[in-house]
C-alpha cells in the first residue's frame, strides 16, 4: 500500500544580509509565512531564534521545533526532519545569512523533498552574489558562480585565468568569493595578473551602511587606490573581452 | 578643470513576476526608494506606468520623467540620461520583471554609471531564476546560467550535451531559458538526450498561483507524465553526475 502525498511544505526562508533592517530586503509575504510555521530546519539552534526574530517572528518559540542542519546531519536526519510534512505541518529551511541554498547550506533537503513530492516554495530575498552581478555591468545573460576559489597558489592564479579566457571566449560574466581575510590578497591578485582589459567588480558590504560597489578595468583598477577589503563580505565578478 | 562627481545614484529597481501581489516579493524599502524618485529608466513608458504603480508607487506621474531604454539606445542616449543625476536627482532602472540586468536588460546603464562613478545601489527583489536555482535542490556553491539555447538543431542539443559534460566535470549546476512556446519542445528533447542519471528541474509560473517546481532523475522523467509547460515562463536546472 503506498502512503499518501504528505500535504505539509517546504519553505525556502531567506534572511538579512548586512547590516540594513528587515523591512529594506525582506517582503512582507515572508513575516506571514515565518508566523505561520512551526517547524524550522537551521544552521544553529542559537543563533536561529535571533535569525527568526529579526525576519519577523513574533511568537513564542515554546511551540517551535528546530532541527539543526550542520556538516554532521546524515540523510536519515534529514529524512526525519521533513517528516512532519506528513502531519500536514509546512517547514521553513531558514539562511543565516541571505537566500538558502545559494553559497549556503540545504541543497540536500531540497533534492530530498523532491524525492518525497513535498512541494518546495522559494520565498524572495536578498542575495550578496545576486546583487553583485545585478550592478556589476556585467553580462547578466551569462554568468557562473565558482563559490571559493583555490586557496593555494598556483592553483587559485590558474583557476583565474582559465575564469578569465572562458570568459573571454563565452562572454561569460565570472562570479566568484574568498574567505573575506583574505579579500585584499584576492584583489592584488586579480589586479596582477589579469589583463589590463578585463573588468572587474568588487561588491563589498552588501545591504550595509557601508556598501561599497565600484567597476572598472584591470588597467583602471592599477592606478587607483585599491579598496580596503580585509574582513568585509566580498562579491568579485570578472569580465573579460 | 574637472567637473565635480554627480552625487544622484542609480538604483537597480525589481519588479514582480508571476500574478503574486507586491507584498509576496517586494520589500517595504523599495517603495519608499521609488516613491522617492522621479526619474526611471525603463524598457516601455506605457507599461512602466503600471509597473510603477503595481510596486507601489503612488504620487503623480507629472513630475516624473521615463527614459525609454531598448534596442535602438545608443551610448550617447544612455549618458543623457543619467544627465540628471549631475543635478543631485537619483535615477532608477526598473525592470518589467524581475531583477534589472539578470536576464534583463539595463548591464549597460550600470557599466555606463560606474565609468561616471555614479554609485550603483541594487534593490532586493524577485528573479524567477534565483527561485529556480535555490529550489533545485541542486549545487547552489557552483552554477552557470546560460540564457536562451540555441534555436536550431544540431546547435541547440550539441549546447545540451557539453553542458551536461561541464556539469559533471566540475558538479555545476546548469540553468537556461527558452522561449515559452517552445518549453515542450526543450523538456522533451533534454529528456530524451540527456544521462538517465542527470538530474532535471523545472520551475514554471515561479510567483504565481500554480507554480510548479520539480526535480527529478532523466530515468524518472522519462517514466512520468510530462507537465505542460506550452507559453509558460519557465527555468531548466540541470545536473549531471
Amino acid at each position: 500500500m503506498s502512503t499518501p502525498n504528505p500535504c505539509g511544505r517546504l519553505y525556502l526562508i531567506p534572511s538579512m544580509i548586512g547590516n540594513c533592517p528587515a523591512n529594506y530586503c525582506i517582503p512582507p509575504y515572508n513575516i506571514q509565512i515565518v508566523n505561520r510555521l512551526s517547524h524550522f530546519i537551521v544552521e544553529e539552534t542559537s543563533s536561529a531564534y535571533r535569525t527568526l526574530r529579526h525576519i519577523g517572528f513574533n511568537g513564542s518559540f515554546d511551540n517551535v521545533t528546530l532541527y539543526q542542519l550542520n556538516e554532521h546531519s546524515r540523510p536519515e536526519d534529514i529524512t526525519e526532519y521533513l517528516e512532519c510534512t506528513k502531519d500536514g505541518h509546512d517547514i521553513g529551511l531558514l539562511s543565516e545569512a541571505g537566500l538558502p541554498c545559494l553559497a549556503d547550506p540545504g541543497a540536500y533537503v531540497v533534492r530530498l523533498a523532491h524525492s518525497k513530492d513535498i512541494q518546495v516554495i522559494p520565498l524572495t530575498g536578498p542575495s550578496s552574489i545576486v546583487s553583485a552581478i545585478i550592478s556589476s555591468g556585467m553580462n547578466g545573460q551569462c554568468f557562473a558562480f565558482h563559490g571559493y576559489l583555490p586557496i593555494k597558489s598556483p592553483q587559485k592564479e590558474n583557476k583565474i585565468k582559465s575564469c578569465e579566457k572562458y570568459s573571454a571566449e563565452f562572454h561569460q560574466t565570472q562570479v566568484f568569493i574568498e574567505a573575506p581575510y583574505r579579500n585584499n590578497q584576492l584583489f592584488n591578485t586579480l589586479v596582477s595578473i589579469c589583463l589590463p582589459t578585463t573588468l572587474l567588480s568588487i561588491a563589498c558590504n552588501v545591504n550595509s551602511d557601508d556598501e561599497y560597489i565600484a567597476m572598472k578595468s584591470i588597467s583602471e583598477w592599477r592606478k587607483s587606490n585599491a579598496p580596503d577589503l580585509h574582513k568585509k563580505p566580498t562579491v568579485f565578478c570578472l569580465l573579460a573581452n
